[in-house]
């Protein structure tokens, strides 16, 4: 009986469906696809299934114990670690689709860069009330120093591209503060306090873990410099959205891009929607609607399997216990 | 008696002013500052001075006729080329500031190509409502062509921060169709409708000229592909704006960020601030509110002021008759 691989993502293309099922071929497996929404169509496929690539909780919970890899087509994947009870399998392999948001997400990061540099969010409360107000100070990326709180692919993506735009030497602060490039110098998070006086542009893209929570908060927000510009693409958790909303309102920081924030959807009545110069998206950045990012997760999924049908160790295994 | 330089520029700071009187005075010339608006305080000075520094028709309209070298703070140039009765003397040289807007102007075509790749104008008026819809397509800069209309400086220098970025080989229209780097090649404008059905990205620099009035018109934007983007920081006359905002509401246009437009300021009842898809910025892409733009703006005139003094040509003399 040919192993079984349940596949159970929306916007696969036909070739791409093909071609998922001619490398599982060749590995010895079979597919089978459905769509989210098909939980109950695909119920006998998920106690049967070694394999599952998807990206939601309950798709998870209805796979059987036989279930050894459960690969997630999105990159951050704290549902599954904090709530070990979706894995009926607890020796169940997960792995995220980091790799194919890299690019993305740091092009998503770098326009935020250049909108808050220059302005445009004050510049859009200008244009929309019709004005041609035109004088408003900008920066270029060559002038500002940029500190990347959460030095993983995106965040070195990131660094990359501003590096390749002329940026000063970029710093990075991680969990370890292990060197990597493209970072001149990266920091443990324990040494953060030591680089926000002289950051400005911080830049986050942090896992949500207990230990991201309100990192940044009034207290940090305080030691970044003045005009400095904050942007999130990990996790609203991380910011204390309240500090951040008085720091705007107040004129300390110059100007906030948030992608992710606290709850999503964002109610209509939260007073983020109104603090200045805030320029705000509802968790885009990472979006599948890009076809790129798309080819990157069915070619790393491939990849990966490979590496599962052969026996060697999957090159996006998240560490159940740390959350990414 | 010393050579006179008048120099009329608002956000020079101590030290830039410094720097002037220093280098011109080691080249035989004393310099004497005035503001915008001063135009009388500077009267007896623009009767005597050789070199004028600063960016009104009225303050060139004011000198004399022993004014050698005219050197315009702006990029564009127009105003001075298309009306020569400014000119006392007839052999004045005129020379532009286009060396100090390259970075600045770059990085909003980038910033720009971004937004409009990414749907940022559809997106704000979702976030505008408070809505959370976040699956509209969006597309890499990677993943699309990319024709730079008006292949001079600025538009070098934005297709070398593309190339930087993992973008496609990237076309360049010129009105000599002249070989340059960094485009992979370069058109004359004369082929421009052969460009325009590969294009996905249309970035406009192009002075203001005779030549250039509405080189973009309804019949051209019609040759480019469905879902295409404009972005023009040239100025407004290169394009049919009717036909522009009917293209971007019949949806053949894919979206539009427009830093100049006709006329300007924009009325509050015109059609433009309402198509859909459009990112309108008040003229502010070459902004002189940029530090590194002022640093070089300085640098770039003691540059042309050795040549001047040293009877060398002028690094960023204007053909009047071009207009550029």
């Amino acid at each position: 009986m040919p192993r079984t691989i349940c596949v159970c993502v929306e916007w696969l293309s036909a070739e791409q469906r093909e071609h998922i099922r001619s490398v599982s071929a060749n590995l010895g497996f079979q597919v089978e696809f459905f769509m989210p929404g098909e939980e109950e169509a695909a119920k006998d496929c998920l106690q049967r299934a070694e394999v599952l690539l998807g990206h939601s909780p309950e798709l998870l919970a209805a796979a059987g114990p036989q279930l050894q890899w459960y690969c997630c087509t999105f990159a951050g994947v704290d549902p599954y670690c904090s709530n070990p009870s979706l894995f009926a399998n607890p020796n169940c392999l997960l792995t995220n689709s980091s790799g194919c948001y890299d690019e993305t997400i740091a092009e998503h990061i770098l326009m935020a860069t250049f909108m808050l540099l220059r302005r445009i969010p004050a510049y859009q409360r200008i244009t929309q009330a019709r004005g041609w107000d035109n004088q408003l100070p900008i920066r270029s990326i060559r002038e500002v120093n940029i500190c990347v709180l959460g030095a993983g692919n995106i965040g070195s993506a990131y660094a990359s591209k501003a590096l390749a735009l002329g940026a000063r030497p970029i710093i990075g602060v991680s969990r370890s503060g292990r060197a990597r490039a493209p970072f001149s110098h990266v920091f443990a998070i324990d040494q953060l306090d030591e680089v926000l006086p002289s950051t400005d542009v911080l830049a986050m893209a942090l896992p949500g873990t207990p230990q991201t929570a309100h990192i940044l908060d009034a207290r940090r927000i305080a030691l970044l410099p003045e005009r400095a510009v904050v942007i999130n693409v990990g996790r609203g958790s991380a910011i204390d959205q309240q500090a951040l909303i008085a720091a705007l309102e107040n004129g300390h920081l110059g100007g906030a891009a948030l992608d992710v924030m606290t709850p999503e959807p964002l109610p209509a009545d939260d007073p983020l929607w109104d603090a200045p110069n805030v320029f705000l998206t509802p968790h885009v950045s990472g979006n599948m609607t890009m076809g790129w990012t798309r080819t990157r997760c069915v070619e790393l999924f491939c990849e990966d399997l490979h590496n599962f049908a052969t026996g060697r160790p999957l090159a996006r295994l998240v560490d159940r216990t740390l959350g990414y």
